[in-house]
Order: structure tokens, then C-alpha cells, then sequence
């Protein structure tokens, strides 16, 4: 008998610095994340999702978007993503060492869902990442998959 | 000598079932919330709060809003506070019984950061409080309790 595993809807992480992929990476290895962790490593990398969801992929169960990124800036991914038909609705946490006002303003009127800080200390950072992992994926009900284009 | 306590910011919770509210209320008084849980009992008393901060007072943490509310219902609510200049950027969770595609797709395109659909089970709905309240009152970087209206 041929069992199919339902599909677990992934995390798009986007981070370009070396260092804060492989802390997030431990960090969720350790909270027993069981999603796939996807990574777009700038700008431009984040923007070449959306023609594989249009293509049919399935959407992310939650976007995390660091801002300050080469090539196209997370600002700019985000404010992309939120006038995609079908990027919008995606929710993006912004995880970001920027503690600047104006940063946290322009998150959340550009479309962020939430805007988090990331530690510096690892035991913290851990702690982050399980808090997201238990909300994102756990307890959030995510928009669909494949949502209808509007019409 | 006089010494001030910094002013905790709100959870305004908008919850109309006098039952979901007193379990509501039973929940985060175990969760231990220190911030204040301010309740409007329908959607009109929701949206009695936009003159009162465009009077001064802070923006709260997080609104809880359920979507089903007598006078003016909860997706209306949505869209009156994401059409405000001072409401616009306050995170909203919507907390709901409803597990409707519908429900979900539009409060997402109409600005929810987060859905949430209420447990049945009192000792689950102790989890979620807990979850909700971490997340929103400890882990997420709010917008400013006072932003500059939009120039």
C-alpha cells in the first residue's frame, strides 16, 4: 500500500547574513520544526517565489523577512508581496535587529503581520524561534494554499 | 519621591458572547496578563474607540476581534479601523468560532494579521490565550502607541 504524507506547507526565511541563516537554522532544528525551511538569501531571491506560486507551489505558511537585504531591500519584498494577488495575503513577520521607528511604522503600514526583534543572545533567539514556530505554524489559521485570484 | 509606572498598553478584546468573554477574561487571569483587557461588547462600542484615541489615548497592544457582533460586524470593524490614520497599523487578531474559507480569505485581504479560531476545550482556550498573549504583549515590536497621523 502506497501511503501518501500530507504536505507540510513550509516557512520562507529571507536572510542574506551567514551567521543569523545558521543561528535561525539551529534554532529551529532544536524546536523540533517539522515544516520545510525554505531560504532566499536577498531580495531578488524572495521576488522569484512568486512566479513559482503562480506556477502552483504552494503558498508559505508564514514569510520571516529581515530589511536590511542586497539587491532588492525587504521593505521593497514586502511591499511587492502585498500587491501579488496572490502573495498578498501571506503573512510576513518581520525579524530584524533594526529597532528604528520609522522601520517599525513603515513594516506595518507597507502590510507586515508583526515586527520582531532579534536577540542578539542565542538562548533568547531560541526562544524566539519556538514562539514563532508555536504561533506561525501551529496556531495561526493560514490563508489558503492556493487562493483563487481575485476577480 | 514620586516615581511613575510606565502606562501598559491595552488588549482591546471585542467579544460580544458573555461566555467567550468571561473565559476570555478567566484565561488571561491565569495566563497572568499584566496589561489591562479592555472589552467592547458589540461592533459600535469597537469603533467608539477611534475618537478616543484620536483624543490622545494609546493604541493598544493587540485587538482581539471576533466577527461575529451585533450592530456592526467584525469584518466591518476590520476595515473601519484599516481605513483610520491612527487605527490603521495596530495589529489586529481576529479570534472566531468560524472556520469559514470565506471568513478567513477576506479578513486576511481586508488586513488581519492573524486568525485565530477559538478551541471549544477550556484547557486548549488556556493555550491560546497564553500563546496570544506571549506573542502579542511580550514578543511582537508594536506600532507607536501614539503615531504621527499621516501627512
Amino acid at each position: 500500500m502506497i501511503t501518501t504524507e500530507p504536505v507540510r506547507r513550509a516557512i520562507l526565511l529571507v536572510e542574506d547574513n551567514p551567521i543569523d541563516l545558521d543561528l535561525t537554522r539551529r534554532a529551529f532544528a532544536r524546536s523540533q520544526l517539522i515544516n520545510p525551511l525554505e531560504v532566499a538569501r536577498d531580495g531578488a531571491e524572495a521576488l522569484a517565489w512568486l512566479p513559482r506560486w503562480e506556477a502552483g507551489e504552494p503558498l508559505p505558511l508564514v514569510v520571516l523577512l529581515d530589511l536590511k537585504l542586497p539587491k532588492v531591500d525587504g521593505l521593497e519584498v514586502l511591499r511587492r508581496f502585498r500587491e501579488h494577488p496572490l502573495a498578498c495575503s501571506v503573512p510576513i513577520v518581520v525579524l530584524t535587529s533594526s529597532i528604528e521607528d520609522c522601520d517599525i511604522a513603515t513594516a506595518y503600514r507597507d502590510g507586515a503581520n508583526s515586527y520582531i526583534v532579534k536577540p542578539v543572545d542565542f538562548d533568547k533567539f531560541l526562544e524566539v524561534t519556538s514562539q514563532i514556530k508555536l504561533y506561525w505554524c501551529l496556531l495561526n489559521q493560514p490563508p489558503a494554499a492556493h487562493p483563487a485570484p481575485p476577480r
